[in-house]
């Protein structure tokens, strides 16, 4: 098992199976405990959450985990901060690490941002997204809620839909995904939006995949699907998206021609992909999802911190 | 007496007199000790606050209420969050109910929005303002101010002016006066921005009420007059809102050509209906009346938390 | 030594040089324990930030101060509050007032704002900031930089470049340095921004201080070099803008034309003023600086609270 104690969590192959399988563990004991009350285990210990981009679960999620744990939140604003006066994202970094902060949760546009500034911050810094490179604590509550959902990761049969080209998702759970053994991603998506080449260098060998454009040119019988938004800004024709998109809807319609319906996960916020109809269906587990956000990284939170 | 332990305040009408006169009493003792001190009787729980329009008073005296019990908050920030990128509010409740919080204060702008939503959230909802209905825990307050003031609510005279349509504190306020005895109010307002009809019916035959266009067609002494700001944006001819702004002026002379000066609440913020000669007056309770919004939210929320 | 318990410090003439002093020491003592826990001493206090101006520094460097003393903090935020609805900023200050806060940190545009309101107001104010006037608090953490870096602050040799006649960071300095012995100043501007005549007149016969044009003007060996930022839109003529700015650009060249290469500081943050290439001198200090005020203000707040 690695060990996380003061360690900076930057990418999903910053674990191994050993390691996740104990944060999966731990998050269920922190489940019981924390869905009724607070612990005092993290009352000398700070948490800075730095959201350059916009976030709900990912910034609340952390930021709940670390009070439910005991400790206490400082959020960096940049709405109100000296960004506006064109202070650099490493200047204001290097600021708040001087403030002895015991852990920092980074969100920030530019890929590969948090590792190019790693060596000059002292807090372990938890990377919140970087772009479209990682989401690596995204990617842990997805694997956590397959964990949780069908006892096993081993042998999954997954598809992912949706933007795969520049979404961030994608890349950090198949990353994940290769701990595990026989898993199977099913990528489906419109030709222009498939996954980088270089994600696919790095899996490759690891997890075998299909790349297919719709959901009913998969003929296997899914374990999980993982849908996420398609951004109609990300389309050159817009027609292109306009004909595509009806692809893309997973409605109770499109989910009825499988033969069997898989669990359904999404990263949210969805809009139109994923209609409200499906909510109701057992195998909606996307709220569940976001809550296990919580759980899985208090269990994260605990291990860094090393409490 | 009401059991609150748990439950939603979605309005006025979820209190009866037995539980306000019991909070009232409760917002004195807590007052005698959080003017100096906090205490640590909420150190396992946390509030969410969820404020989808701006607001000051009501936010910040839920979090320092809750900060003084020794209990945490998390703040949901809307506009660095992905409702902009087009997530439904519904979607962002259900995701930050999944957190686990212990109570949720909520504003937002459409009418009755937390009641359409409070079979799908578990933690309690406190009603922070829905658009133009209601804002109950403004009444508790105000009625806390009267309760306070005069020492008593029962026999009231109370004058309620300016925007009487579009304001959700004239409707709280009225239905939460219902629980008392021989209330009578006078509702000022220029005819367009008259109490809804709907309002009315909610109070006929339990208050006695009488609608007048200005202060000075009020003939009776009253106890405390109302005073509500009253927007250009209402009027559909600026020419009328012109002509009527200045007899709703809450002015030293205005107040002189009383009988007897009333005392005077606003629930703020104030713009040009009520100078700032008037704070210097005894009478003035404004700021009072916002510094007993704390003290009655921290008995409210001790109440719901069961603690 | 001045009692600082319960009192406003609005300016650097709060305080005198054996109340700076004993805040130094007690900044060591504190920057020992806090760097790696947190204290419980400020457990029934709360601080509320109210920055009506950016700030990452001061709000943060505040806020982190207090949450390692184990208080609360409450962060009153101008963007989604009545503010917006037309409120004064004066109304604002006595509505957070009423909810007790034991400490205010305010920023605000105007001149002299907090000393209009101080009367008014029953918390201790800090001043974070007025306008163009002072900022008590970052002189605090220049002084006590100077003092930890120097081991000395008589007798010192500092120059202080860039906008004199905006910043207020010049003139709170300077308003500190009184206090101690045989000091000298130069400041470094363009001439239409240097010093105001009315700082001038505050620490004439206090201290000594030249006014020159450009750094190679000095021919002494400065200790310290303090570089702010010269800002475009202060300038009536873009042209001259154009022609100053390569010489109030401190990077390795200009240092070099230096007999010896003074400690640098800065107040951050910084834009073309001082490029990146310095950060690696050992004289470069400004980022010490930035994390020195979290725990001179450490012991700020324990005097004002008095624990």
């Amino acid at each position: 098992m690695k060990e996380l104690r003061g360690k900076d969590i930057l990418s999903s192959f910053d674990f191994d199976r050993e390691t996740l399988e104990h944060l999966f563990e731990e998050a269920e004991t922190l489940r019981k405990k924390l869905s009724t009350t607070h612990l005092k285990i993290a009352d000398s210990k700070t948490m800075a959450t730095v959201f350059l981009e916009p976030s709900t679960r990912t910034k609340m999620s952390f930021q709940m985990a670390m009070l439910k744990l005991g400790g206490s939140v400082i959020d960096f604003q940049p709405e109100s901060s000296s960004l506006q006066k064109g202070e650099s994202d490493l200047d204001t970094m290097k600021i708040i690490d001087g403030y002895s902060p015991d852990i920092i949760v980074l969100r920030q546009s530019k890929p590969f941002f948090p590792h190019s500034i790693k060596e000059e911050i002292a807090a372990p810094i938890i990377n919140g997204g970087d772009g479209t490179n990682e989401h690596p604590t995204q990617a842990l509550l997805d694997v956590y809620t397959i964990w949780r959902e069908l006892k096993r990761v081993d042998g999954l049969r997954l598809g992912i839909m949706g933007d795969l080209k520049y979404g961030r998702t994608a890349p950090s759970l198949s990353y994940m995904l290769t701990f595990f053994k026989d898993v199977k991603i099913y990528y489906i998506a419109p030709k222009e939006l498939r996954l980088r080449e270089e994600v696919k260098e790095k899996i490759r060998n690891k997890i075998s995949f299909v790349e297919v454009e719709r959901l009913e040119d998969i003929e296997e019988e899914l374990d999980a699907l993982y849908v996420t938004r398609l951004q109609k800004e990300r389309f050159k024709d817009p027609s292109e998206y306009e004909r595509l998109k009806s692809s893309y809807v997973v409605n109770l319609e499109a989910l009825n021609k499988l033969k069997r319906i898989p669990i359904i996960m999404h990263p949210l916020p969805r809009v139109w992909e994923l209609p409200q109809e499906v909510d109701s269906l057992p195998q909606a587990k996307y709220f569940e999802q976001a809550k296990n956000g919580m759980y899985v990284r208090a269990a994260l939170i605990k291990e860094i911190l090393g409490i």
